[in-house]
């Protein structure tokens, strides 16, 4: 079954967040926006680049009222070192939630269950409505990196569809750009 | 579960190609890149423009080896009717399956089960090497849209990390950038 | 078991009728006659020919308040875009129903579960009287189209039997035609 | 599921047969067409006016090689005396099949299983072919009488289409008619 | 286990007696005695000589406040039309009840379940009181005739020990005969 | 399911016969007509008319070919002694057979399972013939003597039928009478 | 499990006792010492010499409150047959109990399920309290003969023990020799 | 199910015996007659007097061909401890098993598993054949001594039937007096 | 799973403790520290060294508020005979609790349930807190002793971080000795 | 079930190791002695000072021919990583093991399952011997360090016992102390 509008399950968990460990649960998914980003582990190669690009758009983010959720099967005691040691974690504002016991990974289907990797996560990332319902997926192998740009367009187009129902967003819509408005009419018509 | 990594199940439809009706069955996947696109029905919405957007780069797609099936739980001859009567489907140069039956859009998790767009798709779309195993996974829900360009981007690293052994591609990596080397002194100095 | 004399299930679809996208279910089946006639696809052979003679007949089955519900397992979608594009079809004034789901076809034991048809639906014809309850299937394999006025029949026997309990139809009988009253004299009799 | 296509179950029975019981069986059915007409019981109303129809229609059946048989839970010695009793059934020439333990009706899903009909049979017809394939169904509830000249016309169209491949028979098609052949050009164009 | 002692099944059927159709049901057993005679088939050998025999013997059962009831699995229009047109059947007297499902013949176990008389019942009679308790079993392959006069014995034997507590029948006892009076000091003394 | 026809289960059991205590088992019915008598229990009250009225039949039975055996669930030490101190046991010759295990009585179907007399058998006599296969069963309620008289006729009847295939025994016959040949012309002229 | 200090259980049965058939259930165990002692069959061998030894000490079973109940899988009427016609029965004043469905020796695991001996029971004696627990057991195989002596001296030290809480009996003890007082300082010392 | 007549189970185990440490397992009850003695615990009231008692007539036993073997569920260690410091356990030559494990003690059914005694045994003796086999079962509860004397007794009588095969000992058999031969004519005679 | 943190099961036992026997159970552990030790066997060799050495550290334990409680398979009449005759454990001032039917060895998973120890203990030692909970677990293989020194060390350890929330004990820390108080900025600076 | 004497479970894991990630399975365990220590999780605060103290030993224990394994559920990155950061951990020469999926932390059933460490281990040390088998479990609650001195001892007089069959070593032993020669005669005299 597809995991597109199901609700994120309940859970609690401990993040390393601007020099703090923060407790991080459901409950912080309700009544904003979040992207949930998955990673295989701290430590690693392409995770970084991609954790830093996020941090790099990441003010764009807030700006759209938008919180970001880096998750892989570390704890936040490794996530606070990985912060202190790497120059590009540094850069990272949102909070890293440590998940040893793989209940988050699991719940989104990005649990690696077997082979030499078998522990980590996939890349996986989500975006997540008010809600909690998830209303984009987006999984990688590991060696394959993702593009923080193309997930702000998205979140992009999935906060425009919720607050104008009655239209769409067309393929590389971006901001500002023309939706579609379905109407009878337009059937078989486009 | 996570299906990156799993191989495509073995199946048997048909597709409007090319002004024709073809059979398409898992024995195409073997031995080269292709990419499945579900989008949830002929005659709507966002669909077309996805496919338009889709066309409008197959040549580059092409070039790279890859080739595109367009997937919908509707027939071969919706496709082919679609196709006649539609400005933006009539460009398209890849083959659109007919999947009535939704033996491909429950294999790929995409199936909408329940609500009034039960026996639909959500819009999915799938990276497959040339194994047939899935790389990358990108879904989401009915509004929003895709971008070919994107794809393009997820494709060619793919193809370069499937291509270099002992490579990664860091995050937004594009065609031509540098790529990561894993090793063993780059532990936790990234 | 036999489907004679059993209700038709609970559900909720969507029609195109009369240039409209109406809601369908299964309280519009109640208090009146209804003929629901499944077909395989939209833009095939066989059936807007059935359709069509279907829609020839239509004003006597609307006299004999009976409502007729073209289903296939297309979308609404696809039902209005060959509404809009074939000239048989631009003639059908009763509702076309979207099973896509497939939740009637299999309800009336026409889905075609496998082959190179898996997903479609057979021919089905069935007379339901205004309790909801099935009085009369009919189903041909795909080839073989049906005859309106074998249907038109068929209902005014069922019609006349209803309203007048303690008489039955004899063979080929049609509207005017003597009926039968079964007495205990009778039996053994004819 | 649909019983069309699907294979006649292997049985024994006996039948009253032109003044004999004669024993009958699945092998019967094999390499020649065949037409299944169950009633519900002998010795009443509607039942022998539709033998009679086939009886005063069996010359044509004869002749396009199709056996008639006709069926009830009723025991061959009864059929026998029916036969001798009654001068409807006094014409019949085709072979009344004795099924007192229900296994035909109940493989062909016409068996009254409550109520106060229960142990009869619904007013079943079914074509079958020379593969002893069933091609076609029809059941009305048991007032409603069956017409000898639409099951001919049906069968007609069966045999057609069997002995031409490629081509279908439209709605209402008689002998002589223009058939459609599907082809590639026809799609969305009827 | 065995069927003695056990009550009759609740049942709904219909009969053919006296001219009429007339409702049957376990209802009719309670308060008076009773006597169900099962037989194969109408229209056939050795059951109209017994059902004949019981005929001949009806007014004793009737002084004796006992109804009989003869089953088959034929129909109660069957029934009728042998009674209209056997010499023998004509004088019976009491219902002759329809039993097509089988209910009876397997609530009584006497229904033949397999070979080539398969759905038809065994020679089973069977004596019930007025609680609806089997007091006594007789069943016969079907070859082998009963004889009403030995059935006469077994009921007035059986009603002499429901109306007399603490006297026992002996062997080959006959109305009228001593019976038997079950004290402590005959035990071992006969 | 019916006893008529099914095959005597294997067993051992021992019996006194003529003074000695002998085995008994299914062997003892092959190739011979046999009949099993069942009674409730030695140093009782119906039972020994019973089995004397059996005795003083035996001679005739013999004649025919047919073994009594004489069934309770009491012990052979038991029927020995009964026979030594019953005048009306004494004139038994046949065998006693102890089933103190019941496996009998279950067999048979005439185990009383509960209330008062639980582990005793009801009053049942079934004639086997020489296949090992029950052709007639009775069944009494414990109060009910039986009647070796009708017994007789019964076996002789049985034998008739299994010596003339082709000729069934109607009711009341004796032997000597006229039994009837079913041929197809016979049916519904009876 | 062992069935020491487990309760007897519910049951009904018919002894013979005194000249007369009595009722005998648990609840006569209740408030007062039982001894049941099983023996395989009536009219055997080990059997009455053992009833005659327990008969020779019944006065002084008496004497201690103790009733003795004998039973076998025979019927009462079994059990006066007995008690009519051997010697030593007749000395028999305790209850001979009737085990025809063999619930008691089931209850007590004296039944013999298999081979020849099949539906007797095992010669077992058990020693019950007034609360009808099991204090004692003692089982032999068939050919070998119980001691009354020895069951009344396992009676009265079982009285003895539960009359005399914190005394226990030691080996070999009879009536009137030392008990012993468990305590601390004997712990090791014996 | 009885324990009589069936095997002694598989084991092993280690016994003190003689001042040393023995193992025992099921192959020393192979040929030769043998006495299972379980008590509750070393070092407590009863036991040491039984164990004493059996030990007073070991010579006896052996003299028979018989061994002992007494078992608790203690170990061989507190066995050796026992005897090295009580007197009367002093003098006990026979083999002293430990079973820890219970292994016997459950397979005797004599473990107590509920209780403030659960873990120990309760007091059962058996003789078992040379074939491994149990004859007789005698088990008391806790507080009651048994008697050495009638186990002699009773292992005499057993060995007596099992060397004389067609003769049985009566109640109160003692070694010299008379058996039993069971014949015909002895049934109901004793 | 692990046992730590989990709570000792409900149990009753009886000890033998300063010369007496006494109840122990599960409510003994409520409100002040424990160590449960087990041994496999009372007069073995390696134990009465391991509770020798806990008797001599036990006037600390004692300071400590702790109780020590042995515990062997064997019974509290063993420990007490063990007890009256060791000279080492003479000197065991703390419960010797009796685990006969090893409800206590099975709760703690120090069972040995196969070979030739199947029955007994392996030596293990648990310190439990006042909420009954299991802070500590060690299990030896049954030829290596233990340390009393050691288990003090960790009693204190377990008491220390019980009582000081926010410090812990580290490696090899003892009595006095500085402890760790974990904060944020010491995460990775260790 | 004790894991003490069962077989360590077939695995492959990544470790780090003097500079190198090295692969470890459970090849590694056969033919010499090993200890697997297991921590919650790096970068945390009493697991440094444990290794540490394990490091300072570490000369020692390779002299007795023991590798050590330190073993978390982090990866090995973080191993490594940590190894670079902490002068405690730049100290360990021996392997760092990266346990991610808890394959290892639930065979050694030190697994925190549920609450807010669910995904760490608890701190248990396994001493192994060169059959792979565990001779002895230490597991700590989170706050309590062990010592690594109790460990050697430990280790050592495990290869003291297995060396030398027939001695064992008592409570507090060290290396080159006495031990224990168990022989019958000190049974029950320690």
């Amino acid at each position: 079954m597809s995991l597109i509008n199901t609700e994120i399950i309940p859970f609690k968990a401990t993040a390393y967040h601007n020099g703090k460990f923060v407790p991080v649960s459901n409950e912080n998914f309700k009544g904003k926006w979040s992207v949930v980003v998955f990673y295989p582990a701290d430590f690693t190669f392409v995770c970084p680049t991609e954790l830093g690009d996020l941090a790099d758009n990441y003010a764009e983010f807030q700006k759209l009222g938008v919180e970001i959720y880096g998750v892989s099967t570390d704890t936040h005691f490794t996530h606070k070192a990985w912060h202190d040691t790497s120059d590009t974690i540094r850069k990272v504002q949102y909070p890293l939630v440590g998940d040893p016991s793989g209940q988050l990974a699991r719940a989104f289907q990005v649990m690696i269950e077997e082979g030499e990797d078998a522990g980590l996560a996939y890349r996986g990332t989500f975006v997540i409505d008010p809600e909690g319902k998830i209303k984009t997926i987006e999984v990688h192998d590991n060696g394959i990196g993702r593009d923080a740009a193309e997930l702000l367009r998205r979140v992009k187009a999935a906060q425009y569809v919720a607050a104008h129902p009655g239209e769409v967003c067309p393929a590389k819509w971006t901001e500002g750009a023309e939706t579609l408005k379905p109407s009878f009419d337009l059937v078989g018509k486009i």
